[in-house]
């Protein structure tokens, strides 16, 4: 199997928050870089987000732009890009927008420990995977969608998915939209959560591109093996 | 009185921590980059660090270059910029680099609640300020260091004492070098530490200047009222 082409993209403030501390959605972004953020959407075949991200801002990861959904069925591809979730599902709505809006695909990927009654229902909207028992592998995860014909997955966070698929050396690219803003706080939400990396095992990164959105700096970054 | 110029100097990996999940110093800048932090030091009347700091990084905290040092005595200032220790002293060693390492000025601020036996040891190498029942008064702090004629300060860390400087409005300034690392880690320091701003605290910068180091970006932001 190739592996897929894994990117992650994120926004966060200047002290690496990607939420406060009151654990509410803050505007982080800013029109130029949604744009850019939609443009990465649009040429990704799926969005991978961890079931915190769903529990707590239920994101649409729809592309926002026509023109560029019109590229894509062009190209003989769905409008949008699939939409993949993976944790618990516990918290999942069945009305929540990431199962709801838009025509996207959904695919789940959770464990043995869930209830498997809801498992069963949220089949009714999306395919799910129950991979492991106590915590999704992601190897076989990527695997699957490689399967599925994905070859290239954009991750839109939280924290805790973006260390756990750094960790397991799943990462090609990494995107940091940064916003001039300081949230601060001992427990929030950063870039990289989970246990943290020890010495030895430290991601490092060389830096690819700049680009500067108004306020918003982006840095683009390629993960070194 | 006039406020003295304040200004953060920070490295931070790209997911925002200061140190990695083992507490342990890791090295985040560059050659170029201690150059520049060498530069600002010598600019400044005196560097601020919390206690934590101290006790775990125990930095020297002087004047690396001896041509700036040469330059700082040449227009009438002492070699080095004055240290200043803020917070607990429960943890600071008698022979830490804090307190013996270089020529420069020690001054203490620190609270009521602390051992009376070893503020009057500490005494013997530093200036000690008693402010404050439990936690130092940070403002007051300012307006001694500004009697003492102090009209630059730069603050050093960590994460708590630039979250706390940053609460009380009292920076100007913050430069962040932004390392090419993951470090990654639920509760690992950052930049801004605390219990975190709240919506309508949450701090707005703006960006004044980007600079590349090599592999390491430096940000400058001016922070706004």
């Amino acid at each position: 199997m190739k592996k897929p082409f894994i990117f992650i993209n994120s926004a966060m403030s200047l002290d690496g928050k990607i939420s406060t501390s009151e654990k509410k959605q803050v505007k982080i972004s800013n029109e130029k870089d949604m744009e850019r953020v939609d443009r990465l959407r649009a040429e990704s075949d799926a969005i991978l987000v961890g079931s915190n991200t769903v529990a707590i801002d239920d994101p649409k990861l729809t592309v926002k732009s026509e023109r560029l959904r019109k590229e894509r069925v062009k190209k003989g591809l769905p409008e949008n890009p699939l939409k993949v979730m993976v944790g618990s599902i516990k918290e999942i709505k069945f009305d929540s927008d990431f199962l709801d809006y838009g025509n996207a695909e959904k695919i789940i990927f959770t464990t043995e420990k869930e209830d498997s009654e809801k498992i069963v229902r949220l089949m009714e909207k999306a395919r799910v995977f129950v991979l492991g028992k106590k915590r999704v592998d992601l190897k076989k995860m990527v695997s699957i969608l490689s399967d599925l014909g994905v070859k290239r997955i954009m991750v839109e966070g939280g924290g805790t998915l973006n260390f756990e698929m750094l960790k397991e050396g799943l990462v090609d690219e990494i995107y940091v939209a940064i916003a001039p803003k300081i949230f601060g706080g001992r427990n929030v939400p950063t870039l990289a959560d989970g246990e943290g990396f020890k010495e030895g095992g430290i991601v490092d990164l060389e830096l690819i591109d700049i680009e500067k959105l108004d306020e918003i700096i982006v840095l683009r970054y390629r993960i070194l093996a």
